[in-house]
């Protein structure tokens, strides 16, 4: 009995300490970067804006690194989900905005305030990854140095956009769910990160076949990682393939979500355990 | 003092505008596909039914296209249920959902539309896959383009019903346990996803030895991915191996699996952390 | 407005049939089994003898069939735990029994049913998958179908010793934590597989240069794998490396995981979010 | 009804002795090591101390056995978060220390015995694997038998440096995310693993191409593992490599997590679901 006093008292000691440790524990960030912040933080678009460009910019710097690996993709998705799903939901993707604006889930200013900072974010990856190329290059003027978009093969455009179309389904599925769930972050930040794992992984299996080059690939998901693999251009099936299935994608996998949803019985009440 | 007024001043106008953008936030469809999703809303069975086809959907293809690879296996289960298992709780396999039956989790009519959309689930998988394999081919005559079931090796047919009784035993405790916990979503999709990745390896572990052919397999847990996968004839040994192994192991699971849930010390509440 | 009620309205319809379906729920077993089941129910004692022989059994067979690789035996004692964790907190090894009595976690006689049932469970996964390497061999008299214990090699013992020390003191800092978070199960599963990873890649890393055969390995982290893998016999080092080294390191796995606990500003309250 | 009766009476009785079996249950260590675990229990930063020095030993370890695999080092970081997460919020790096100095999340006293333990924890773990190399190897006298720094790449050290910025900026916002949300364990571990994962595969497959040497590496994310791989000499670029960039990673994260955390919907309660 006198044991457990002592020992209730030595506990009691440290956890005092600890809240004493604790005092110093504030979110005051240095004097020098506090204006900033502070004026930052009176325009909360500004927020999202710079979510979706660092969670962005970290998703497509890591799928041209990792050459599409689904399952390193995957688990870079729940990495950005966790540090930026809190602020924006983490869409980080235009098909996925287009999808949330059109069944009603954000507004037509915030996605276009989403979609101008994935494509920025994107960009800025592009660039980096670009430069880290050429410096470590043994031939830093050669071309295509980093994993990018194949040239689309003759005659199979179509099978190319039913794959596109149907990881596209898979992903926004994923993804929509993730946005429904958000306060668990757990839960969605697998959601996401499977999702994509199981779409990527499935699109890549089906065109894998069809590439003639090496370290390139046909499978995205995402119009702005599209854009940073450089396949995009002014001509016909690479918009319908990088751009329009995406959408198409995303458009069936919100609307098919907002269904599931609608029968889910816990449907009221998204952060139950 | 006054710093961190403003401080939080600042905070409480990004809060107030952060809610301004969410008014626009609702669970409204576009109107064109309101009616639709209404009309469906009103027969709540029609919810079961769509969240196991597409989860159902979703397993075969991924099962397929990845040959059996428990890990990225274990991985789409996970991803298939967190996206359908608020619905259905996502059996996606005749086998868990006569267990489920047996053991008095779901009523006979119920069990009836559930092997029916995952039958119709598989069978969407399967054609989608042979078409895109036909699609992709040098020569899209030949057969068999597409993983598919093995033939049994002969005089190893116990062999391979007692290597599916037992991982259709593992899954389905698995399974059980997550239907059973799945108000608890990522607890409920990891239950299955390592039940799955455990059983699978397992399996392929003591039957891939046997194989005499490329791309092919023995083992699917599953009689649904076992049909898109070409592996049920009217003959006596594959109804035994992928229907007969896979359903009696299910029993066994769920049988095991209520008995541990009454023994354990939460089981009046399945939502406790 | 109107529109808004419609949709409310078809919605509480879809809850009462899902609640309607829902009357069929029950936790009643088939009659036949039922009073089996009721029998074991009134020896709460079995529930864990159960549920340490099937999580056990379950981890055997996978550490056997998967040749010790850390990233697919992490992941199956994530899913044993979730499985069984609920009934016994899943420590399915004696030597974290031993160490959980050692701290007094449990009390002797029920340490001695845990090892009892983990040594039976080992047992019955040895003899299982001897019956399948001899169904499926070519030459089904070969010794050593299956992945065993390497003979030692001379001169290394005590590098072996120190290998197998470190790796069971790291799994049993994450065992213990398991056990004492064992309410939050995500958590404790995640514990318990992500520390089995830790541990067995760097004691197979450390180990690994010193095996002479293929299909053989000097760390198992587990006496009763130990035994199940033919690691065990009446001589001084199997004993030393695969009974005294894992329960040792336990001890020193279960000691500071109760120090830190004391110091974890969470002490009192294991399943706070 | 009778029969139900029966049911939940055996089950009452099972309840029963689950919880006289519990009153077993202590936290109580054995008396010959609690003197000392009371004594240490009065000092409470000692317990930061051992935590910080357990978890960066794990992980130190880790790290130089997994050759800096992003996989297996995301898991074991999962992992030991996981274990010593609850009493130090799992730094396990200087420069995160730094970081969560530098925008005021732990006071200097305790930064400092942070690092002076993570230190120590680093030098443990190299002595431990040096120890391990001699008693395997074939040839115990030849250096550099672990994994250690590679020679800087002659004329490509900015573009090193710029890379381990990179990464280390990653990291620091999945740790800082981490430790903000350390009270939801398994998403404070996530956060951390997922982010390493990222960040150490970008950084490796940038910096990969410039090796010359094989079993060496330039990334490490962490001046303390920099220390166990030989990295750290007193020349500049070495230290501006696994020192400076860290560091300033760490600070650009820090700030990045703050800001995005003071937009957050939930910024005022880190533990809601």
């Amino acid at each position: 009995m006198a044991q457990d006093k002592a020992n209730s008292s030595s506990k009691k000691s440290a956890k005092h300490t600890i809240s004493t440790l604790k005092t110093s524990y504030s979110n005051q960030l240095l004097p020098g970067v506090k204006s900033i912040t502070d004026f930052l933080a009176s325009m909360p678009i500004i927020g999202v804006i710079v979510a979706e460009f660092i969670g962005t910019f970290i998703i497509t710097i890591s799928f041209l690194e990792m050459q599409g690996n689904p399952l390193f993709f995957g688990f870079a998705l729940i990495g950005a989900t966790l540090i930026v799903g809190g602020v924006s939901g983490a869409h980080l993707n235009p098909a996925i905005t287009i999808g949330a604006f059109a069944t009603r889930k954000i507004s037509a200013i915030n996605a276009f305030f989403f979609i101008a900072s994935q494509i920025l974010g994107a960009i800025a990856a592009w660039w980096i990854i670009n430069e880290f190329a050429k410096g470590t290059a043994a031939d830093p003027s050669a071309e295509n140095l980093v994993f990018h978009a194949a040239n689309i093969a003759d005659g199979k455009e179509w099978v190319l956009f039913w794959a596109e179309l149907l990881g596209s389904t898979i992903l926004a599925l994923g993804v929509a769910t993730s946005i429904r769930l958000r306060k668990n972050k757990i839960v969605a930040a697998f959601a996401t990160g499977t999702a994509a794992m199981i779409a990527l992984y499935i699109t890549l299996s089906i065109t894998t076949v069809l590439l003639t080059e090496q370290n390139t690939g046909f499978s995205f998901l995402n119009p702005v990682i599209a854009i940073a693999a450089n396949g995009i251009s002014w001509s016909n099936w690479p918009i319908a393939l990088y751009i329009v299935a995406p959408i198409v994608g995303s458009l069936i996998g919100f609307v098919l979500q907002d269904y599931l949803n609608s029968q889910s019985e816990e449907s009221d009440n998204n952060c139950n355990c």
